[in-house]
């Protein structure tokens, strides 16, 4: 059963239960030097840890589990290099079902692999936007797969929640519920999650200042568009949608831009302290923190560490 | 009170509880796309999210807690550039008492940093073995503070065979217990609780083929040396010491060695499959395991994952 107004929170636990199969309850951690540096106390939810290396594992369970059984015969179908892909083959395997996923031919080897190894058939495409919007056009044509949109997407949304719904459970009240904030699916299903159980907390978004359309988007109220995407957060580079944009303008009280100096320090931070790899996008939100000590000292913080998908041999430091 | 013999079980368990206070009870990770690739089920001991970042820090507050009145106020003294320094840096300023750390002079300045972090005092040598025993021994006369090795002592030994104890504790019947071998403190200990614990487990170690001291010696029953120690896993560079080398004798069913390429290999694999940054020594019991398919296909294995302060700007990958 498709989700097709914004989530409730009635809806958010439906899909928890439903797709806690096939997802990872994923660790809290914390971090005493992290903590002393910062002046706040942070709850880092790691995603890193979850199924395919990220978030969007929930998401896509919860758009699989949504189709009725002639839709799901017929398989699923995303564009996407990245982690989404990873996603939507995985719960095709897992519904028993099958996934076509369009790829630029500039893709990583190494996604493409592991897409292939959930069982996912590729179709390789030209590395346009417009190439991957047509290749996927037809392969839906001709097969009847049904779209799983990276975020733009109720039911996505709603298994995005998912995860502040296990933060909030695991360490309850908080002052501050952070993000990052890329398609915006993650942050949308953050902040339901956060106003039905945390009302008096803060939604905070944090964005990369060169691929800052959610935070001129969330200024001005209406859809504004990323001019620049070269952003180390590689996660981030996507534009909002209209429904996410929707969902933040209703439910996210800030949005904090930080630069790519203060991702990389951040990111740096994390993985000498905290001994985990954590790919650059997650350390968006502590970055915005660290930048304004002030308004954040003393403050208990929940942050959502996105997923733990980096080339190894590209490191920014 | 100090243990001036073997280690009994009952030491074992009565340094666990001393110490408790000051170590994490770090967590039991598994991986299945790991144990797919081995064949096994493995069980890593993540001492990489221990205090400094290293087993260590159970050995060094063992030792510390077993001082007189008399001798901890004078302070505690070691020579090292590693896990060791900090460990007793921080263990010293957790007993309330003063750490005199020598260094050599080329030793990374960030490690020269966490250890004064910690209080210590940091004394500079020349980066001779005969600078750091002449350089501590002129520290020991003139402040009398007791010298602690860092692995040829029985109540260090105490402290590491802690860590296999919350592995099994946890766990449950292991076919296998292994880690990797360099002075030999952490293999000690680890082979006496498993002896104590599991007594049909087999215990085996894991050494790089460059720095085979214990290798050789376990082969020959008598002490031998590292002629090489050109290995990527510094942890390992050192040799077995006297103590060291009696109780891997008598509790130790082998040792395999592995190479260079072996290491990379298998830390590349933690690193990318578990999200968890692990310094090279960590890798070379689950690089045995690969070597040798068949003899571990379908067993069940704890390895100990010995720290994790790596440089991340000196990655071999």
């Amino acid at each position: 059963m498709k989700i097709t107004t914004i989530p409730t929170y009635e809806d958010i636990k439906r899909v928890h239960e439903a797709i806690a199969p096939y997802i990872n309850k994923t660790p809290v951690l914390t971090s005493s030097s992290i903590n002393k540096i910062s002046g706040a106390t942070i709850y880092f939810k790691c995603e890193n840890f979850q199924k395919v290396g990220a978030f969007k594992m929930r998401g896509a369970a919860s758009a699989t589990m949504a189709l009725s059984p002639e839709e799901l015969a017929k398989g699923v179908a995303t564009h996407s290099s990245g982690n989404h892909a990873q996603a939507v083959a995985l719960s095709a395997k897992n519904y028993q079902t099958k996934a076509y996923i369009v790829m630029p031919s500039n893709a990583p080897s190494i996604k493409r692999a592991a897409t292939e190894g959930y069982g996912a058939e590729i179709i390789t495409c030209e590395p346009t936007l417009e190439a991957r919007e047509t290749t996927l056009k037809a392969v839906v044509e001709k097969t009847g797969a049904t779209f799983l949109h990276p975020y733009n997407n109720y039911d996505v949304i709603a298994g995005q929640a998912t995860c502040a719904k296990e933060l909030i459970e695991e360490v309850g009240l908080l002052d501050v519920v952070m993000a990052p904030i890329g398609g915006g699916g993650l942050m949308s299903g953050t902040a339901l999650t956060t106003r039905a159980l945390l009302p008096n907390a803060k939604v905070i978004g944090a964005e990369p200042e060169v691929a800052d359309d959610a935070y001129r988007s969330f200024k001005s109220g209406t859809m504004q568009y990323n001019t620049r995407i070269d952003t180390i957060a590689d996660g981030l580079r996507t534009n909002l949608g209209e429904y996410t944009l929707d969902i933040i303008l209703k439910n996210v009280d800030d949005i904090i831009t930080v630069s790519e100096e203060e991702i990389v320090n951040a990111m740096r931070l994390i993985w000498e302290r905290m001994k985990i790899i954590i790919e650059p996008s997650c350390s968006v939100p502590l970055a915005a923190v660290l930048q304004q000590p002030e308004r954040f000292k003393g403050k208990k913080i929940g942050i959502i560490l996105t997923g733990g998908n980096v080339d190894v041999e590209g490191l920014p430091f």
